[in-house]
């Protein structure tokens, strides 16, 4: 077994945003580091999330000993469910990070046959012959981990997500000296976040938000609203601490906002007094200067809580001119639009709305540049893997790591998902690729959704559907009826009746041109595509549209 | 008459990006002030662009003397020959807007029906009761103005798109002069854009960008690929000089880049060596370290030069390891991902990517709070009206003004799309509102598109489309035939056949619900819609999806 390699085998997250997922094979032993998803945009095709495709994992189910996460975000827990249905094995993961796991496995009925293993930041797990130490880092949720895997080949370091804070508002402090104490006994590889490489200097402490909030709390004079990603804990430590000093209730709206405060408390990160928090049933027998609401959808999502409030269709809470909005997030890509419309919606209620264009009430979780060396620096890695980030984002953090630290060439490795890495004692080299991919989630009804469907649903999208359909003798072939002909999202260009008309045409002269015996029975299909075809002939040379044609012949 | 009153009316671009077009009647007078397109995302149900409804101005066809163009930009002139198709009337524009115009005119076959009249900026044209002023201002591309508006009651300055920019690449410097004298006079009301109201102190003069690219220029070895926005003239006379300075040829690269280089040479803006632009098809000819490369598709558009380039499918360019790549554009909401896809594949040919967030290679066009703050105070208007932005930046156009200037609430008017301001000698109210709105384009076909196609299109690509057909007797309404269930973009749940078969029982359990006498002649559509019901109810409860279904009955 001493003699066995190392495989390195990302399925997601290289090359992409999202979908966080990486298998480690030692000999015929494997480990999962995280299983997220990847968001889709909202109602894109009924396309609602994306996970990575499980093939291989299924294919080698017995090698496959445990998942292991490092922190609670969606991109790395988000697609466990759908794996742990196709291979059930053990979880492992800090006390924070499985709380939010456990109410997700619930929702997909495996809360009864999943093992979900507690490891506390700082301890260290045995898994055939992999040990794994958690390394406690910072991020913008809490309870993060960098993950340290050491076989018998050398050590590896994951970083999960990460940024250098020396002052948490919760939690410990990233353990650097550890990273350090560990790169100076050798480590084989290190694999880092590179989501923030574009952006220069050290990424500050959660803390640099906290003068702007507390002036905004200091200057408000009627209600404030606090929408972040419930995830943040941190940011909601803030919050608590605020309205306190203050002397303001909180009142948690939207359910993700009062499930992770609740998992907060109970797993002592959230701290405040008993009486702080309250229901938001409660909302209206407070004064606007005696409340925050702290509410989920900071995106502008139009069905959670901040957007609902702000269009006055949220049954408890409602914004009223002079109150106080803050949107303490990021706008995501892609957000902008639905964000847009929540900010012109509170401004038409005459509320003051604050952003982190206006006031530092935001910072990343993800390191800059002086973050991503100063683990370059402490690990001290041979090889060096930028991970989490589009190719862009990769090939930048090498280029960094080239540039700034002097690493060689032949010591930072591009990968992207599908590549799979081999390390044996001596050497590194790149294996045959395995097949990757993204499984589109239809979240509603949790179920997978072929390739063909989206395909066909983008077509229709595009120039909808035309549909004809014309009776036969079942025996003979011989034509029973006029066609019919029904459109849906078809642009009829000239005259409706007309062009229905002259469909109808290139029916009948489709049915007329082929002989009534080769119409029927065994070849109804054949017949049925060449109906299809003379449509598309006729409607794209007609208008030079392209919608879908559905055939289709009823027999009597 | 001099009892009349001023309306302004603005059929687009407040409350939303894009789509600027404005009216303005005095009387039974009224000319426009530019007509402008908002772009769509890119395929997005067959919509390609959309343009202001312009039935207000259809209504009153008679009233409306001409159109005036501020500059050349797609969301101020790109609307203009669905608006001349439905009321041809003179257009009034600066030489290098008319010439951008003109070619926009062939394509909808309205070139030669339409009458452009060329204005030089510092100009006045007399139109009815309006005279209009053209004034110089700065923007991102040139020969842009601010236009003031004189009628019996007052004058109304319209700033266009602007910056204060003291030192342009190109053309002259804003004329401030001019502004201010006119504020001496007395401005009834100001119009000012707001799009960089979120933007403190002022934007730098385009000038700014210039040390980072001749940085780049002197550190490339091999090629180097520019990609702005074509309409940049500045821009492309900095790329012009530096190539120029740095001995390599230029080759414009797109179609609008070559058309738009060719106007700014032929109109006076662009200045250069006869022979340093030099055709495409001759890039083989060349050195790497000979040439620079103006291309299209700073946004990451597919289809565009600089994309086709990067992915090696352009006919006569191609990028190779070395070369370096310059976006000088920012980037457009909602098209991070399409340039992301690029600067992936620019690293993949391991080229050198240089964007904005690297280098100060980019500035906007738009005042910044400095600016408008300049222009609010050159203008000193008894009212103040911002424009151009969504509602969030109108707003804060105002408090800006408010808290900033001191201007006070009732000489700051809101004012959306659709609303209409009343001016007389003594006062201000708004009228009744007019119906404005967003008309698509499907720009293949340059047709409107109906609201219901769009409608039905969403649908189909939501949950895609299940079709039934049966035969029935047309004298009795027999059932004829078996039914027939076809289905596209419809995830079917649980087995195929299963499933399908269950649809053909609830069509035949509706066809025996109906006495036969009921399901023909003048009661098919009835009978249809009961069929698609009962699909729709059934499928809703089985799976929860609500797929377009359209049931289809043939007579025999």
């Amino acid at each position: 077994m001493s003699d066995a390699k190392l495989e390195i085998i990302p399925l997601g997250g290289l090359g992409e945003f999202g979908m966080n997922c990486m298998a480690l094979r030692y000999g015929d032993e494997m480990i999962v580091i995280d299983a997220g998803i990847m968001f889709s945009e909202v109602g894109h095709f009924g396309v609602d999330l994306m996970v990575p495709n499980f093939d291989f994992l299924e294919k080698n189910r017995d090698q496959l000993l445990a998942v292991v996460l490092t922190h609670s975000h969606e991109d790395h827990i988000g697609s466990l469910p759908f794996l742990l249905k196709k291979v059930n094995v053990p979880v492992y993961g800090t006390p924070f990070t499985l709380r939010v796991v456990e109410p997700r496995l619930e929702e997909h009925e495996l809360d009864h046959c999943t093992q979900l293993n507690i490891v506390e930041a700082g301890s260290t797990i045995t898994l055939g012959s992999f040990t794994v130490e958690y390394i406690r880092v910072s991020h913008s949720t809490v309870d993060c981990c960098a993950l340290a895997v050491t076989t018998p080949i050398g050590t590896v370091i994951h970083t999960g997500d990460f940024k250098f804070d020396a002052t948490p508002v919760c939690g410990d402090a990233i353990d650097v000296e550890r990273l350090r104490a560990l790169g100076q006994k050798g480590v084989l590889a290190l694999f880092s976040d590179s989501t923030n490489v574009e952006r220069p200097g050290q990424m500050p402490s959660e803390r640099v938000v906290i003068p702007a909030l507390e002036d905004i709390f200091d200057k408000a004079q009627k209600r404030i609203f606090v929408s972040c990603f419930a995830s943040s804990i941190h940011r909601i430590q803030i919050m608590l601490d605020l309205a306190e000093q203050f002397d303001r209730q909180v009142l948690p709206v939207g359910r993700s906002m009062v499930r992770n405060i609740e998992i907060g408390r109970r797993t002592g990160f959230l701290d405040c007094a008993d009486d702080l928090i309250i229901d938001s049933k409660d909302f209206k027998h407070f004064n606007p200067d005696e409340v925050v609401v702290l509410a989920t959808g900071c995106q502008g999502e139009p069905m959670a809580a901040m957007a609902r409030i702000a269009h006055r269709n949220h049954k408890q809470a409602w914004m009223e001119e002079g109150d106080t909005i803050v949107l303490s997030a990021r706008q995501i890509p892609g957000n902008e639009k639905s964000i847009s419309r929540l900010i012109n919606q509170c401004y038409k209620n005459n509320t003051n709305v604050i952003d982190s264009s206006q006031a530092r009430i935001h910072v990343s979780g993800h390191g800059a540049q002086d973050d991503l060396r100063m683990m370059l620096e402490a690990v001290r890695p041979k090889y060096f893997i930028p991970i989490h980030g589009e190719y862009r984002q990769l090939y930048r953090h090498k280029l960094y790591a080239c540039r700034e630290l002097g690493y060689s060439d032949d010591r930072v490795l591009m990968m992207e998902s599908g590549d799979v890495l081999e390390f044996d004692r001596e050497n590194v080299r790149f294996g045959e690729r395995i097949e990757v991919g993204r499984i589109s989630i239809d979240d509603t009804r949790s179920v997978e959704m072929d390739d063909a469907i989206i395909r066909d649903r983008k077509k229709l999208a595009y120039e909808g559907v035309v549909v004809a359909c014309v009776a036969l003798n079942e025996d003979t072939g011989t034509l029973m009826s006029q066609p019919e002909i029904s459109t849906r999202g078809y642009m009829i260009v000239d005259g409706d009746q007309d062009e229905i008309e002259e469909l109808r045409n290139v029916v009948l002269t489709t049915v007329e041109g082929v002989p009534a015996g080769e119409r029927v029975n065994g070849k109804r299909e054949v017949f049925q595509e060449q109906i299809r075809v003379a449509l598309k002939r006729h409607i794209q040379k007609l208008t030079g549209q392209r919608p879908t044609i559905i055939p289709l012949v009823v027999t009597v």
